[in-house]
């Protein structure tokens, strides 16, 4: 049943109320709430994996296809992965209150920017019910109030590992308000009004759902909706290292949003492709190319005048020729999507234009577009990709989920204490104690 | 005259194509460009005076209001004071490349995150025409393409210094388009739909005008609607202290979006709050206070329920008592509009308690509220003060114009070498040179 929109302006005022006080708690109190959480997962390990499979059978019914099916599955081995990642998150460094900038500006007025959260967070996520614990062991960690709405299919899994991170707050005496969930699309439509009241929005899931929300909320949302990532082969690329990087690009994962799907050639090197091309054909990757390229790539279909520019999300690659370094900078600026390019070359030059120009969240030099991730960047959890341009670009970890506030200690300055024949300020950089 | 739609869509593209070619200059290029600019100033001095001298008859014969007209006065004393800003920010750090996390992820694959330009700014401000070239300065220094929309009374000034500014890209061979100026308010209006273009507005001016900009677009807007900033005066206050702060706050500049419109008074500290109520009463401060104040503040004003959460902008307080310092928190995060909060306290424990829960932008333990400035905290040029909670908040300078790119530069590697049973990443965090 989905809630009166009063009934959500409540609940979101709820968690700004929770996550207020979840956040002035003491670093080592959150984490002691995360190995909560995990106590529990062990404790109730039975009862979370009769719920999953009561979701699994009612999704087999429904014809759910396999891949939905294996994403929604929660066994004794994923509960454990959980409650490792929880003990991460709890041995981590306290994000909240780390210090950014120290300066003093006069004798005994010193200034301090400190991380700090956001505040309240809405996430958006499809089938996969593990995520529950992953966002919400973030929020708690970094002192967010979150609401959560996770898929349907899921609904049983999703309520049995939020009450787990609810009844973890309760343990030690903190509102559990700070971990919501709802279940119902119309409740995310009248959550998505409360830009009042919710401060960030992340949707985790395909590219369609992240369009959608991005177009019907006033809130900030963070999140990708296309991956048209892109290689540049350079005229100084190492032709076996160029071969090593399009095939991981392309053959890893190619659903996933960092997935390689247009080649950029340099015309030099089209006489020697043909290799390339193989590779790509004996993996199973259907090449479209354009009218210079397609002589140099048996097997290859001509490409249309949209590819390029298309997130295939399975194994096609378009090939395009260009003359220089700075056309296919160009074209990635202009056609790409801002979110992870690469160039191979042996040629420090064009690296170095490459990586200064091409204005993207991610941009690599002699290696795979699989790489740009949260994960392998070493961010620890992941909350997303982003590809907005401000707040947090790229693989975003939970510093994407802080913000700052600056803090000023003094002994009763004030403005008008200081100007010409008055005070002057100091404005010394003081160095940050790194924890 | 308004631009047609298609051409304001063409004027922010042109915007984004300079933008990119800026950004990509060396950091001394762009410095030289400012040094231009400053040339320029000198140069055009009495062209820019005549200029400025037509907008102010014309003010003045539309009877413009006093203060108006003096913000509206460009003189050879402004000139010089906006080429020393200009000197100034040609010496500073270049901001574009500025390393901000470096990880080893593996032998060969090392991974930076560095400071990029947001892209395209939409800057609009009310009538001081030194905004051009402090704004259109830091959009130079900090590789952002600008669009500037400045006051109608400040037209003839406002076309005279953008024109400084686009001579000077010029002269150093970069195009003029990176800094643009539009007049009508129509074509605002067009540009605030173009959230695919422009990446960021800035609105500088009165609380209606970033109000009415932030419901009418969904571009990110960074701004301050209102000041709501109080004060709490602690049970362990030094008085004479508390009166200096509160006094500063009030007093120093009363129309500031920093002035202190709230004065939270712990009820031990009634008797003895008739210095602070005459100090303020001979500064000229209409006190409001409430039922519990009243008796103490002699020649105060019944509060209305309304009192202690306005913005007055003018000689005016409000008084309330509170409890406890939890009171007060609970007050300022439920009533103010987290800009700027104070304590003044003599118990170390109440301030920490007040500047880990006070919710707000700033907070301050005994020092005046009007001391939140982006100069004041050595930040050099302010853009303007955030309320926003992502991003920038509170003060912002150079840095808040600022995004982050990650650059990974490798040997060939792609995500199918790492795993079990293969390589393992490092994740070994390196040090950042500071500049």
């Amino acid at each position: 049943m989905s809630n009166a929109p009063d009934e959500l302006v409540k609940l979101a005022r709820r968690t700004r109320a929770a996550q207020r006080v979840l956040s002035a708690a003491r670093g080592s109190e959150r984490a002691a709430v995360l190995r909560s959480v995990a106590g529990l997962l062990q404790c109730r390990k039975q009862e979370l994996i009769e719920a999953n499979s009561a979701d699994r059978r009612q999704a087999a019914q429904q014809a759910l296809a396999p891949s939905m099916l294996s994403r929604l599955s929660l066994d004794a081995k994923k509960l454990d992965t959980l409650c490792d990642g929880l003990e991460t998150l709890a041995v981590s460094d306290d994000p909240i209150g780390r210090p950014l900038r120290r300066t003093l500006l006069d004798d005994g007025l010193e200034l301090t920017q400190v991380a700090s959260p956001i505040g309240v967070l809405l996430v958006i996520f499809e089938s996969r019910p593990d995520a529950v614990i992953q966002i919400g062991g973030l929020a708690i960690r970094s002192g967010n109030g979150v609401i959560l709405k996770g898929g349907r299919e899921a609904a049983r899994s999703n309520r049995a590992l939020v009450a787990c991170l609810r009844d973890a707050l309760v343990e030690h005496q903190l509102s559990p308000d700070a971990v919501q969930a709802v279940e119902e699309r119309e409740d995310v439509r009248r959550l998505l009004e409360l830009d009042g009241d919710i401060d960030l929005v992340i949707p985790r899931g395909s590219g369609q759902l992240v369009r959608s929300i991005q177009a019907s909320t006033r809130i900030p949302v963070l999140g990708h909706a296309e991956g048209i990532c892109m290689v540049y082969l350079d005229r100084a690329a190492d032709l076996d290292m160029a071969r090593r990087v399009v095939l991981d690009g392309k053959c890893d994962y190619p659903a996933a949003c960092n997935a390689t799907e247009t080649l950029l050639v340099h015309e030099s090197l089209l006489p020697r492709l043909g290799d390339i091309g193989s590779a790509l054909t004996a993996a199973g990757v259907e090449i479209r190319a354009d009218p210079a390229s397609l002589p140099f790539l048996p097997g290859a279909s001509p490409a249309s005048p949209q590819d390029g520019a298309i997130e295939y999300g399975g194994l096609t690659v378009a090939v395009r020729v260009v003359r220089s370094v700075d056309e296919a900078i160009a074209f990635i600026n202009e056609h790409g999507s801002a979110h992870t390019d690469a160039i191979v070359t042996a040629d420090p030059d064009a690296a170095d234009r490459f990586l200064r120009e091409v204005d993207s969240a991610s941009v690599f030099h002699n290696a795979s577009t699989r790489l740009a991730d949260g994960y392998r960047y070493g961010l620890g959890a992941e909350v997303g990709i982003s590809t907005s341009r401000i707040h947090a670009r790229g693989p975003v970890g939970v510093d994407g989920l802080m913000t700052t506030r600056w803090l000023l200690r003094g002994h009763g300055q004030g403005a008008g204490d200081y100007g010409p024949g008055k005070r002057a300020f100091l404005h010394k950089r003081l160095p940050i104690d790194e924890r």
